[in-house]
Parts: structure tokens; C-alpha cells; sequence
């Protein structure tokens, strides 16, 4: 059996401008990676509506899931979901579900629903809501699209409930065996493993602490037998106990 | 005139894993906007050949400049010298010139180069070395396509040294108004003064604090001028001095 895979598309000038860091796709890597979906791709693009009807039809063919994150709430740039609607070639407009759920948000509901408000009820047709327990408005599930809000915060709950509807995978088994010796004394003896053992993933991240060069070998598999006799070897070749 | 515009390509099966948080794209990001480079996409793909060497053709025919991190080291997963080659159909192999500067990190020089050590040397035929004042291995440009070491520090000494070789664009002037209100509240207004600067880009990134909602209105354009005009249309509008 294969793990899912996945892409995830992070729709923001402010991460390409450099204002804002980026969380969500930290957050979602070590999420996906427990639950056994393998994060394949990430792109993130502007809040432009060709670049992300294009990143969407792309990604959504390639992969088992895809998700977005970014561009749902109410100003005039945020056009995730309109883009999204064009991108499945489906209607998009305000979904009374979704309006109900949003109004439990103000003080007087429906009556407190402005124009600017309804925008985050817009959603297109044939899509299944994800729940925010933080601020109400919904992403949505279009087919194996999963839209979700820029917000950490509100990405981070609406992932914790999606999640768990999603195909689960085989865990991915790491191990990690500090090396402190540069790296280009590692690589050589490490190639011979990871050329022994082509279906485990065997990566060095070299590192530089106090003054001294050292690496982090990787090991990653579905197997966790083959994880436990590759980091053997590894200890073995390094003489580490 | 118009801005030089460019991708990031970052290579890291350990950024998608979740197991490390890239710092490299942040960084970048407001270095190139202080440039006057628009950073127009990011992708983060997997130590794999294919995908590498699709990223890299895709992304520089469609911009200025294309900017890579990782994969440059002397492991057997450091593959990303050998796949910019396979993009441009240009051989590789170890290069004099490369060879020398590395040599200058070790004890006994030339003779402490092991086979391992002089895959740092591996330079893709005609780039242009990229100097590396940290740990001395160089990156190196190949036509529009810049090639750098995934670790900060490193990455961070390379970027640095490129930079100031680079078309240098009109500065992005930038401006924040913060606007206590929920964003639902901010939307209709901010979307008028949005529709009558269509050159200037509004963006409304929402915040939740101590329990209160509000918005960082982020004005830019090259023309100050221009977002003078607009900051002052936004303080009118939601009175604030």
C-alpha cells in the first residue's frame, strides 16, 4: 500500500512580500506526516486569480489531496472561493447552511449579516463545509480540494477536524542518529547505505553548533524493521553506541 | 518600468516532512522586496531529479529571476548541482576553479579533499560561482537560475553577496494602517478605496488580540505618493487621526 499524497497551495502576497511569516505549512507537514499522508508539494502564490485557478487544477489531477490555505474571509482580496468555483467550472454563490452558521457568530444573526459578511458564506456549489470553532465562517471540501483559512489559528482548527475524515496512511517511521563529524566525512559511508537500501529515505542535515560541524541522519520508512537495521548500520559505520 | 519578477525553488524532503521549519523563504522574501525584486511564486518540492528539473525549466522561462535552496551539499541526497545541469543540457563535473576555493577550508588543502568533499566542486558547465564566506563550498548561478545551500546561515551569506550583482527594481513603498474593527466591518468601505486605486495593492491581513478583532490595512505601490493618497483615504474613512 501507498500513502496518500498530497499538495498544499498557501495563497498570500503577504508571505511572498516578506511581511508575514508563514505557519501553516510547518503546522500541516508534521500533521500530514503523522497521519500518514505524504505532503508531496507546496506552492505558495499571490492572491491572483489565474495563478491560483492554475495552482488548483494542477495540483488537484496530481495528487490525492490538495489544500489551501488563505483568502477566505471578507475584503476584496479575498477570492479563494470565486477562484476556486471557476477552477471545478461550478456556480458559486451565498449557501443558506453556511449563512445560518455564520450568523451565529453576531449578536442579532441573520439581521447582522451584511453584504461584506454574506462574501464568507459564498460557496461553491457541490462542496461540503469544514467547521471553525474559533470565528464560525467555513472553509469547504470541493471534491479533494480542502479550503481553509489564512489564520493560524482558524487553519489549525479547521485541519484538526478535517483530518480525521481523511484516508489515513501507513505512519511514516523516522529515526534520527546524531553524527558529529562534518558532513563530508558522513557522505561517503552513508551512500553506501542508502544505496543498500533504496526504499528507505536516508537524508543528512548537516548542522553547525558550537563552533562544530555535525549532521542529523534521517532514516524513513513505513517499516519500522527497516528504519531500526538502517540506523544500525549507521551506528555501526559511525562507531556510536 | 516594471519590476524584475521571481520564484523561490526550495529543495527539502525535510521541510515537507514537517521535521524542519524553513527559515529561507521569510528571509529571502524581504530581501528581494527591499530590492525592488517581486517574489511571484514558491515552491517547495522533494530531493527528487524529476521534479527538481520540471520545477526549474517551469520557473525560469516564466521569470527574471529563479532563487534555489538545499540539495548543494557532498551527501548522496544532495542532488540539486547535477539536476540544474540536466535543465540547461550542459555537463558537470568537478571545476578547478571550485575545486581551489574549497580546498582553502581544509587543513592540508588540496590533499584533504576526499571524493565526497569535491562533490561540492561539481559546477554545472559555464555558471558563475556564488561565494560561500561561512563554509567556502560556492553556490553558483547558471544563467537566470541562482543556486544556494539550503542552511540559513550559509544561504543567508550567499544571498548577501548576490544581491547587490542583481537589476535592482523601484523600491516597494509600503504602509500599515491598523484598524481596530472586525474585518467584516472594514471590508465594504476598504473595497470602494480599492476599486478607485486599482495600481495599488490593498491587502486586509485580520488579527485576533486580547479578545478583539481588527485588520493590518497593508497599502503598496512603487509610487509613494500613491499610497500617501490612499493611507490618508483609509485613516478618513475609518477616523483615525
Amino acid at each position: 500500500m501507498t500513502n496518500p499524497t498530497a499538495a498544499m497551495i498557501v495563497i498570500g502576497d503577504e508571505i511572498l512580500s516578506g511581511r508575514t511569516r508563514d505557519a501553516n505549512m510547518f503546522n500541516l507537514a508534521g500533521k500530514l506526516t503523522n497521519h500518514g499522508i505524504n505532503l508531496s508539494e507546496v506552492r505558495v502564490i499571490s492572491d491572483n486569480p489565474t495563478e491560483i485557478i492554475v495552482a488548483v487544477n494542477e495540483t488537484r489531477k496530481k495528487y490525492d489531496y490538495v489544500f489551501t490555505s488563505g483568502g477566505i474571509g471578507p475584503t476584496h482580496d479575498d477570492i479563494t472561493a470565486d477562484c476556486i468555483a471557476n477552477a471545478f467550472g461550478v456556480e458559486i454563490d451565498v449557501r443558506e447552511d453556511a449563512k445560518l452558521i455564520l450568523a451565529t457568530n453576531y449578536e442579532n444573526g441573520i439581521d447582522d449579516l451584511t453584504p461584506a459578511r454574506l462574501r464568507m458564506a459564498r460557496i461553491p456549489n457541490g462542496a461540503i463545509l469544514i467547521d471553525n470553532i474559533i470565528s464560525k465562517a467555513p472553509g469547504f471540501s470541493m471534491e479533494n480540494v480542502h479550503v481553509m483559512a489564512g489564520v493560524p489559528s482558524v487553519f489549525n482548527c479547521m485541519i484538526e477536524w478535517l483530518l480525521p475524515k481523511l484516508k489515513r496512511g501507513a505512519e511514516m517511521i523516522s529515526s534520527t542518529v546524531r553524527v558529529d563529524l562534518p558532513e563530508s566525512r558522513i557522505a561517503e559511508p552513508l551512500g553506501i547505505i542508502a544505496n543498500n537500501f533504496p526504499d528507505v529515505s536516508i537524508g543528512s542535515y548537516p548542522f553547525y553548533e558550537e563552533k562544530k560541524y555535525g549532521a542529523n541522519i534521517v532514516i524513513r520508512s513505513t517499516e519500522k524493521d527497516l528504519v531500526l537495521v538502517v540506523e544500525k548500520e549507521v551506528r555501526s559505520k559511525f562507531n556510536l553506541s
